[in-house]
């Protein structure tokens, strides 16, 4: 048993966007308990549509809600990435092994990475050399059913943490709706190329004055392409994209280079 | 006099993340004048390190502030994605020919251009197929001499506007700071391999609790390439960036496939 304690214990920081309080989020501890020492730095309140936001103007504040053996949790006023960034800077001893974020109440596939919270966070331990993995559940509703979702987060954990691979990859992995059963399996893909469509719902508040909620669909430019995330969770597979943050256009550099009079 | 009128203006979306009333965005304003039909939709805060962040949680509101002839100008309650989005689905009567976002106080190269909210506004309008432009000042303080960057703004506009550009091209700008005469052209780049990093400025407040305020520095990977947007900056040229938004790192599928067992 003495043995068995020494030896190493993974660090797994693990956050998500939908807050502290989220059913995913304690499905997700539930998963991860067994793998290390757990350090959740999760933000106090839903960060839904975050993206890579960072806190700049307010202070931040951070509390510790929970402690048990081998696990912490810390409620954060902040945005996704800033408990990322705080949790490394301020309230981990040692760079965490993996970083996990989520589980998120709805998909995050497609060009929806930009926009996520949960990816952002992701993408932020990524670029800290991390490995980092964000976990998504292609269903919205807060009471959402994620028995499937937590035995492919178990697998892919447990594949990331096993294998030795590049530092700081980050994985966008998405779980389709619905009972295990009807999963058929992971698939790595890229990222679709798709684009929501907005549809404000304008409304008149009692003072007479307008105001606009933000609503919309998305629409897949490549429907068809069955090495994109978004035909693998409609064919009901799990869906894993590898992240990078270059965002240059390296094909248009050099046609740029010829056509601007510059 | 009846006939240039009948020429067609293009129509130009404005916008920032330093808000409304920045300092960056009358200068924009000044520049732009004379290239059509202007509307701007700008945040009524400053909404600096916002990424790309949307409003889901909360209804948005827009007032119009100021009409002139050509000149539109909206203060929004949403973030620099906020103000893009509503601009094409609410306020403008067509898509807009060209959109540009900034002039942003501060450089937003390299990795900057995760973080910026004066970038993801231009993102979104390349998301959504228009041609955009995000120009940034490598000069912080609110009163910054803008004199040199609208010189190679008007530049860049007028070429973006004259070429027959991939519909959706989007464009980061950095303008080294300083007098006009020191800088030495403009250079086509690829981003930085750099990062944040975040030294949080941990305080106490009068009731005896602690708080955080970020704040870091930028670490250059790779100070010598000469290719990229941080080296061009450093040596005075002005840095342009194409930019894309598919996160997919393809070096990475292939091996992933191989080496994770799912």
């Amino acid at each position: 048993m003495k043995d068995r304690e020494k030896e190493y214990k993974p660090l797994i920081l693990v956050t998500n966007d939908d807050g502290v309080g989220a059913k995913g989020l304690r499905e997700l501890i539930d998963v991860i308990a067994g793998f290390g020492e757990v350090v959740v730095v999760a933000p106090r309140e839903s960060q839904s549509g975050m993206s890579h936001a960072i806190t700049i103007k307010y202070p931040i504040r951070v509390i510790l809600v929970r402690e048990e053996k081998n696990l912490k949790v810390y409620s954060c006023t902040g945005t996704p990435v800033d408990c990322v960034k705080i949790a490394i800077n301020q309230l981990l001893n040692r760079m965490p092994d993996l970083l996990v974020s989520g589980i998120n109440h709805g998909s995050n596939a497609s060009v929806s990475v930009v926009y996520s919270g949960t990816m952002a966070a992701a993408i932020e331990g990524g670029i800290n050399k991390i490995n980092s993995i964000g976990l998504s559940l292609s269903d919205f509703s807060k009471d959402a059913d994620f028995t499937a979702a937590k035995f492919y987060s178990k697998q892919i954990i447990e594949q990331v943490l096993l294998n030795n691979l590049e530092k700081g990859t980050c994985l966008n992995v998405n779980i389709p709706a619905g009972k295990k059963e009807i999963i058929k399996g992971i698939k790595i893909c890229r990222q679709t190329d798709g684009h929501w469509q907005e549809e404000y719902d304008k409304r008149t508040d009692p003072q007479n004055c307008e105001y606009y909620w933000l609503t919309g669909y998305f629409n897949n430019f490549e429907p068809d392409a069955e090495d994109t995330d978004e035909w693998a969770l409609k064919n009901n597979y799990v869906s894993i994209v590898p992240i990078q943050v270059d965002f240059t256009s390296f094909s248009q550099l050099d046609r740029l280079k010829k056509c601007l009079k510059l």
